[in-house]
């Protein structure tokens, strides 16, 4: 009986290869606002990393979500923190560190509006349009990245490309620091692109090369995606 | 038992105040695209609009209802057109033209980008930061008001202000050339602003002078609206 006991730990454990882990996902657009009632948004639904999360949580993993604006509900057994903006994003993604692995899935906006109106922009019928002038937001996939003692030993990133996915992926992974770049292709596709889309066709991107994906359910993408952090943290010894 | 039939049928009638009458009516947001991913939004939700078209069908009109991005159901006994852009939703009006009422509850874009990219406008790490440079849109309400044949008896506009609302109100009424305008204040109100909450308080705008309601649920704003509509065509024998 004793034996079962221990066995059944084991096969738990098996099932659960990352108990004990702490991951931060970030998932959904950003919104950035122009005035009070308009704001800048992105095509970005949420689903992508509302399932990594979920997937995680699901292999035992202590999930922090860190979600922008989506319709989604919040998956079951993930801490989920709602924020709007990607400053917002920033300090909540900041607030839930240190953890093991952070998976930056957010379509985070790269730029918002410098000097935010506190009134209504109005039309006045002179015809005169409005200049916006934009500051750069806060790099969440650099600043988890840096080196130091705090950097999560695992940090994925997500690469929303239009054109040349791969190349893109490749110069972005330098020029952030992070371990693995997802890269999909928003631009394209059956439907006119993966986002809001319930399939996703991935490649990712390490030092060590390229591994492509065939078009997947999200859900599966998600599933798959899991696995392959759970591999990686038992080869690395995360 | 003719008798009563007869009264029943007047009953009926008087239930039903806009049997006959074709409203068109436009509701939630415009998105204006800045590439492939990325697009400018505001904050209406399409409740208050949708409200109206629902309420004026349970009336007896005919209604069709123009909206923009909304997550809300297309409302029973309507139909619903849907659009993305404030030109898409111009045409859809246009298209449904000639009608006897026009209600633009839309919070449709005063401007779109000029020149929208054909690809992902990519941070490059040099740190510059693109301008964009924006368009006025169609200006559906006045377009609908301007007199001639094909002008609606009844048109009524909204304002969504954050300041000095009955005075923007006043103005807009005289530059659009509508009958009414239904202005209320989206910057204030406890929870912060009208956009996506579920009540409203309206202040009904004509040449005649200003009705100020309550706070109301939204529903009850248009059931409310859709009976104050329905004396007008019966006062002014639409």
């Amino acid at each position: 009986a004793i034996l079962d006991r221990i066995e059944d730990f084991y096969a738990t454990r098996g099932d659960r290869p990352l108990l004990g882990k702490h991951v931060v996902v970030t998932s959904g657009p950003t919104h950035e606002p122009i005035d009070p009632v308009r704001y800048i948004a992105n095509r970005s639904s949420g689903q992508q990393g509302h399932a990594i999360a979920a997937a995680l949580a699901g292999l035992g993993a202590r999930v922090t979500l860190v979600s922008g604006p989506v319709t989604l509900a919040d998956p079951a057994g993930v801490e989920t923190r709602h924020v709007e903006t990607a400053r917002q994003m920033a300090a909540a993604v900041d607030a839930a560190l240190p953890a093991d692995i952070v998976v930056c899935a957010a379509a985070v906006a790269d730029w918002r509006v410098a000097g935010e109106a506190d009134q209504k922009i109005k039309k006045d019928g002179s015809g005169q349009v409005p200049a916006l002038a934009f500051v750069e937001n806060p790099d969440i996939l650099a600043t988890v990245s840096k080196p130091g003692a705090r950097r999560p030993p695992l940090v994925v990133g997500f690469a929303a490309e239009t054109e040349k996915v791969v190349d893109h992926a490749r110069a972005k992974l330098a020029r952030k620091g992070c371990d693995w770049i997802i890269a999909n292709d928003v631009g394209s596709g059956p439907d006119g692109g993966v986002m809001g889309a319930a399939d996703n066709a991935i490649h990712i991107v390490t030092a060590g090369g390229v591994e492509s994906w065939p078009r997947l359910a999200k859900t599966e993408v998600a599933t798959r995606l899991a696995r392959r952090i759970a591999e990686t943290v038992k080869e690395r010894n995360i």
